[in-house]
């Protein structure tokens, strides 16, 4: 299975030595140093029952992909351990593995090793991803400083409102919004290029995947600062902004409900525009939606200029 | 959680950011590549239900890093992913994380980063483990040559008399060996000081994992060899040898079943006696079992000159 379902997405990757040995090898330029995260998906949890698999393969790429750029490391490699279910087969995972030939090819990274077993629970796949950058470049959480911009790369919500409509909480009022922002949850898009702007501008960054309240606070503990988003200034986009003026989903949820990929950065007004004209080449969507204060009072304010009371502070798997 | 009951093991590495941020950072000294694996442990496949969470661990970790060792890699670093049951309750993480604290302190790593989750399956632990070792000395299955000598550095089989043991498959004449063998099974111990000694005399190694018979054949099949080793000298313990003696297990089980995690090396004749003092050196108990031959035939031989037929051709995840 190993060697015909897989080994192609080694291809070309000589230290994955064609999945045939038990390790990769792994080897840094000189003056470089490596960025390794992990993200661990589980049917029921992170998708649906019935997803199909080759969306499952490109999320489960996309969200360490999505940490890597946001810490300004360019992905280079990923290992894959999967879980399989018995009902798995051959065709199963023939759309499984043609999910991550897509994403590796989008994302300008290749697999080099991992493991495969099989499990009488849940569907649950485990990548570490490894990317590079210059040495002492790595940008942190904990970098913010009062007065620096707080900018996103991307719309905010539409993951949620995916996953809404498919849940069935939600009706959307077109047919083609709702399959837009469906694809939106299923197929979240990092920017793997965000990784050098990100790296060459930004005081702190992280990538919002729990959440724009709940990891813009994350961000600003880290920096033990404070910090306030201007809710009307967050970018919505076109399906998402319809929904809630529609009342069917309210922009808390949208706010709060996390699987979103873009990148949260704290950025020094100086180097704002740079960032800016960066991201916009790199593909992203840079919008300035506040400021990094002192103190420690964080804040989403509303349009009657009052901090919203939200009452989800973020995804949290271990509550929901 | 991550902070009170895994952040202690990521102390003393910086690079880790006290599990603080969304990646962990590697460097590598000047001359030294990095090795990764990946290796994913189910509950009700890997373990049984009900294992104690420390064994667990413990585990976890030892099976990785027996990877490494017989690459030639010394274990660094380790991110750890885990999908937990819900019925996973502080007491049983404390004891999880006490396990990786002694595993880590036996194996010389840190942890690094990973990712929890909920899962409404099974028990799931997925480690990356990195190791390093000087550029150009990473040790393949595939570099065996006729006529170099195959060793193992342990014994052989504890691990599945254990097993057997556990499920009730197999009824141990002696409550003392019962419970060592149960504890072979429960704490693999791979001897991380074998990296040293295997890069610098291996022309091809890979750990046993999947039983000796099955992994001696993928090694030979990777060196485009044929091999012939002889069952009488396998090294067993007396406990296991016990077993077969009094007819409750057969050798073939032994050979055949898995979870050895120790290191199964082909050694050019003339660094024997260097690979044997080393391997005793670091704590391993070398013994040749055999030799590489020209030409495709794979052969345990038994104790009438004959190759043996063996039923289980080792332990397949998919398969069983």
């Amino acid at each position: 299975m190993i060697q015909s379902i897989f080994a192609p997405l080694a291809a070309g990757n000589p230290a994955s030595f064609g999945l045939t040995d038990d390790a990769a090898l792994f080897t840094l330029a000189s003056g470089r140093e490596s960025v390794l995260t992990s993200d661990m998906l589980v049917e029921g949890v992170h998708f649906l029952p019935d997803t199909n698999p080759s969306d499952i393969a490109w999320k489960s790429l996309a969200v360490n992909v999505s940490d890597l750029a946001a810490k300004g490391a360019d992905p280079e490699i990923y290992l894959l351990s999967i879980a399989l279910p018995r009902s798995s087969g051959r065709e199963w995972l023939a759309g499984f593995a043609s999910g991550f030939s897509e994403a590796q090819a989008a994302f300008g990274c290749r697999l080099a090793g991992g493991d495969t077993t099989s499990t009488p629970g849940r569907l649950t796949i485990s990548i570490t991803a490894v990317g590079t950058l210059p040495s002492g470049t790595m940008i942190h959480r904990s970098g913010a400083r009062p007065d620096d911009l707080v900018y996103v790369t991307g719309t905010i919500g539409d993951g949620v409102a995916g996953l809404e409509l498919l849940r069935g909480n939600v009706r959307s009022i077109d047919d083609e919004d709702a399959a837009w922002l469906v694809g939106r949850h299923r197929r979240p898009v990092p920017v793997a290029a965000m990784a050098k702007v990100v790296r060459d501008n930004a005081s702190a960054a992280m990538d919002i995947s729990d959440g724009l309240a709940g990891d813009f606070e994350k961000l600003c503990a880290a920096s033990q600062c404070g910090g306030a988003v201007e809710a009307a200034r967050v970018p919505l986009s076109g399906p998402a902004r319809g929904l809630v003026e529609c009342g069917a989903l309210d922009l808390e949820t949208l706010l709060c409900g996390g699987d979103d990929y873009c990148v949260l950065a704290a950025i020094p007004p100086e180097k704002s525009s740079k960032f800016e004209e960066g991201a916009r080449k790199a593909g992203a969507l840079p919008v300035c939606i506040g400021r990094i204060v002192s103190g420690g009072s964080v804040d989403i304010v509303g349009g009657d200029g009052q901090p919203m009371q939200l009452s989800r502070p973020g995804f949290d798997h271990f509550a929901s």
